[in-house]
C-alpha cells in the first residue's frame, strides 16, 4: 500500500499554497536539488568530458526510459528519453506514416493538444503526398476509424476537460482496420495506470514535467512497440540514434530498437532532476495513485457543486472516464483563477472558459481538496473574481 | 583588454588536470551551481507554474538568444535557444529548402559533422522531391557552388582538424548563385569572433556546451537572418513558435520573426546553467580570445613538433585557417589519448587517427600548454601508449 504521507514529505511545497496545477508542472522533489548539485559538481565539474561514460550520461536516455517504462506498462528497452513532446510526436508520426505509404488520413480529434496537430500539419505539408488531418469531436473518433486512415493520433486524457479515451478499445479497432496508433500520454503518465504493451499500442509519447515531477523543461519520452522498433524510420536521423555514433560514419545506419529515436545530446542536468523524481515513483503503486486520485476528485466535485452552482462540470462525471484532473466551465474563469491564486490556491485557466485543477495524490491530501473547494466557493459566491486586478492582460500561461 | 586570469578563476577546474577538451564539453562555471540551485529552489520550488511568467522562463529562448547574438555578430531578436543542434539543423534545412523549390542540391562537405549530413539525408528522404546531398572535399566546396544548389550547409570549423571555412567569401559566392546558406557554428561560437550579420549568413545553428561552457546537454541555438525571419517555414511547427501559444488555436500561425523556430518547452535548468556561463562571456572581448587562442595554439604546435616528430599536424598550419583546436595524426592516437588522460591531460580522439586538443583562453594558460606538450612528448617518445590498458574497448566517446 502506497504511503502518501511519506511521498508528500519528499516534495517542497511552498507555505500557504494549495497546488492543484501538478498536471501542468509538478512540484520540486527535495532530493532533486542535491541530485543536480552532485551532477554539476562531481560529474560535470570533476569528470568533465569523461562524464559521458563514467557517469553514464550517454546511456541515460535508455536507462531513464526503462524507469519510465515500468510506470507506463511498457517493455524494457522500448522507451527513450529526450527532446520535447512536440519533437517526439513528429518522429512517431513520421515513422507511422512511412509504415502506411498508401493511406492518406491522420485521424486525431479536436480536443487534442494543439502542438500535436501543428506537428501533423507541418509534416503533411512537408511530405506533400496528399495527406489529410481529420479532427472530429472526441466522441466521433471511434466511428471515424476505417481503411482510409494511416495513423490514429490521440491524446489519451484531454488537457482541458480530463476526458479519457479508451486506449485499449480504440487501439484494437484501429488495428482491425490496419491503422497505426500514436498515443500522447502528456496527461496520463504518472496519473493513471497504463498498459501500453497489453493495449498493443504502436507508438506513444509523453512528457515528464507534469505528473512525473521531473522539473520545468524536463525531457519527453517516446515508446516504440518492440515489434516495430527495428523497422521504424527515425525521420529525425540524429547521430545519437546511429548504430555506431562514435564511428562518425558519413552514412546513417539506424541503431537497433527504440534507441534509434534518440536525436542529439541529452539534457544531463534535466535528467538528474528527473532521476530524483523517479526515485519517488519507485515507492508508489500506480493503482493506489489512481484509487486515491478518484477519492480526491469525487470529493472535490461534490464539495464545489454543493457550495456553488455557477460552475458547470466540464470533466466527465464518471471517474473512469476522467484522468486525474477536474475542470469546470465558468464564464469568468480567467479572473476566478487569478482570484484563487491570490488566495494561495493554484489551478489554471484554459481558453475559452475552463478552470482546471489537477489532483495529485503524491502530495495533495483530502484536507487540501476541502480547503480548495471552500476557496472556490468563496471566490465565486462573493464575486471576488470581479476585480480589475484579475482582468486578463496579455499572454496567459 | 580581457583579463584571462580573472576568467579562469570563475571556473571549477579539477586538481592536477589540464583540460584540453573544452571544444567538446566546457568546464563548470562556479556560479552555475548556485544559479541552478536558485532556479530550482526559489523559482521552481516557490513559484511553481508561475515561474513561466514571474521568473521569465517563457521568454528565455529569446532573451538568452540575445545574449548569444552578441557573441556571434547577430542582430537582436535573430537568435532562438532550444532543442539540440541536430533539430535546429533540420529546421534550418527545411526552411531553406522551402525557399528554393526548384533546386535539387544540398551542398555540404565530407568533413561536416555526421549528424548534419544524417539530418539532411532524412529530410531528403521525407521530402521526396528529388533532392541530392553533395559532399565534396572541403577544398572543393567553393568550386561546387552553382545554380543547381538550393542550400549550402557547412560547419565553419571542422570538428576533427579545426580547418576553417571562409564564411564571408563562401556566403557571398552562394548568394551570387542564388543559394541559401546554413552555417553550423558548433566549433566556432565562443572560439572565434563571428559576424553573421556582416557576412549576410541566412541561417546558422550552434551548440552551447562546447566553448560557451553551458553544461552537458545545454540547448542549441539558431540564427535566422531578419530578412528571412517572417517568411521562414518552421518545418517543426511547435506550439511555442505559434503567434499566440496560449490561445491554443487548432490551426497553426507562425510567430513573427525568429521566435517561430521555437518548438516545445525549453529546458529551464539547462538555461539557468547557460546564463551563468554567459555572465563570464560578458567580461570578454572575442577578439582578445582569438588572439590568445592563436598564441596558445602556435606555442603548442611548436613545442609538440620540436619534441616528437611522430605526430603529424592535421590542422592547417596557418592560424587564420584554424579554429581554436589543434589536431595531430598519429596511428596509435586512441591509445595515446588514453595514456595522456591517465596522466591528467584530457584531449580526445576522433577516428581514424586524430588526437584533438582544444585551446580555450578563458581557462587554459601558456603554462598549461607547455606542460601538455611535454606530456605528449613523453607519452609518444617513451611509447607509454603501448600498454594493453589503453587499448580500445567498445564505444569511444
Amino acid at each position: 500500500m502506497t504511503n502518501f504521507a511519506q511521498t508528500k514529505e519528499q516534495f517542497h511545497l511552498p507555505k500557504d499554497i494549495i497546488y492543484l496545477d501538478g498536471n501542468s508542472l509538478g512540484p520540486l522533489p527535495l532530493a532533486a536539488c542535491s541530485r543536480v548539485q552532485d551532477t554539476m559538481q562531481n560529474e560535470w565539474g570533476e569528470l568533465l568530458i569523461r562524464g559521458w561514460n563514467e557517469a553514464s550520461w550517454f546511456s541515460q536516455p535508455i536507462s531513464v526510459g526503462d524507469r519510465l517504462a515500468r510506470l507506463i506498462g511498457a517493455e524494457t528497452g522500448s522507451v527513450v528519453v529526450g527532446d520535447t513532446l512536440s519533437i517526439k510526436i513528429f518522429q512517431a508520426l513520421g515513422a507511422a506514416l512511412a509504415m502506411k505509404p498508401d493511406r492518406h488520413v491522420i485521424l486525431s480529434d479536436r480536443g487534442n493538444f494543439p502542438t500535436d496537430l501543428y506537428m501533423a500539419e507541418g509534416l503533411i505539408q512537408s511530405l506533400d503526398r496528399g495527406l489529410q488531418l481529420h479532427t472530429p469531436a472526441p466522441e466521433a473518433v471511434e466511428a471515424s476509424i476505417d481503411e482510409s486512415v494511416a495513423v490514429l493520433m490521440l491524446t489519451e486524457v484531454d488537457y482541458r476537460t480530463g476526458r479519457r479515451h479508451d486506449m485499449k478499445k480504440l487501439t484494437a479497432k484501429a488495428h482491425a482496420h490496419g491503422v497505426i496508433t500514436i498515443w500522447d500520454l502528456a496527461h496520463s503518465a504518472g496519473a493513471l495506470p497504463l498498459a501500453l504493451s497489453e493495449a498493443k499500442a504502436d507508438f506513444a509519447c509523453g512528457c515528464t514535467y507534469k505528473y512525473i515531477n521531473g522539473g520545468p523543461g524536463a525531457p519527453a519520452f517516446m515508446y516504440v512497440a518492440p515489434r516495430h522498433a527495428d523497422n521504424a524510420e527515425p525521420i529525425l536521423a540524429g547521430w545519437q540514434g546511429h548504430a555506431e555514433p562514435f564511428d562518425f560514419d558519413l552514412n546513417y545506419t539506424a541503431h537497433a530498437g527504440a534507441a534509434r529515436m534518440r536525436v542529439g545530446t541529452p539534457p544531463v542536468l534535466q535528467m538528474a532532476s528527473l532521476e530524483a523524481a523517479l526515485d519517488i515513483w519507485e515507492q508508489v503503486d500506480m493503482h493506489d495513485v489512481r484509487e486515491q486520485s478518484i477519492v480526491l476528485s469525487e470529493r472535490f466535485i461534490k464539495s464545489v457543486e454543493r457550495q456553488c452552482n455557477q460552475l458547470k462540470l466540464a470533466s466527465p462525471r464518471d471517474p473512469m472516464q476522467r484522468g486525474s484532473q477536474v475542470s469546470f466551465h465558468f464564464e469568468h474563469g480567467y479572473q476566478a483563477i487569478q482570484a484563487l491564486i491570490s488566495r494561495g490556491v493554484i489551478g489554471d485557466f484554459r481558453a475559452p472558459d475552463i478552470m482546471r485543477f489537477g489532483l495529485t495524490p503524491l502530495y495533495i491530501t483530502e484536507a487540501d481538496v476541502d480547503a480548495a473547494a471552500d476557496h472556490i466557493a468563496t471566490v465565486i459566491n462573493e464575486r471576488l473574481w470581479d476585480n480589475p486586478e484579475f482582468m486578463r492582460k496579455g499572454t496567459v500561461t
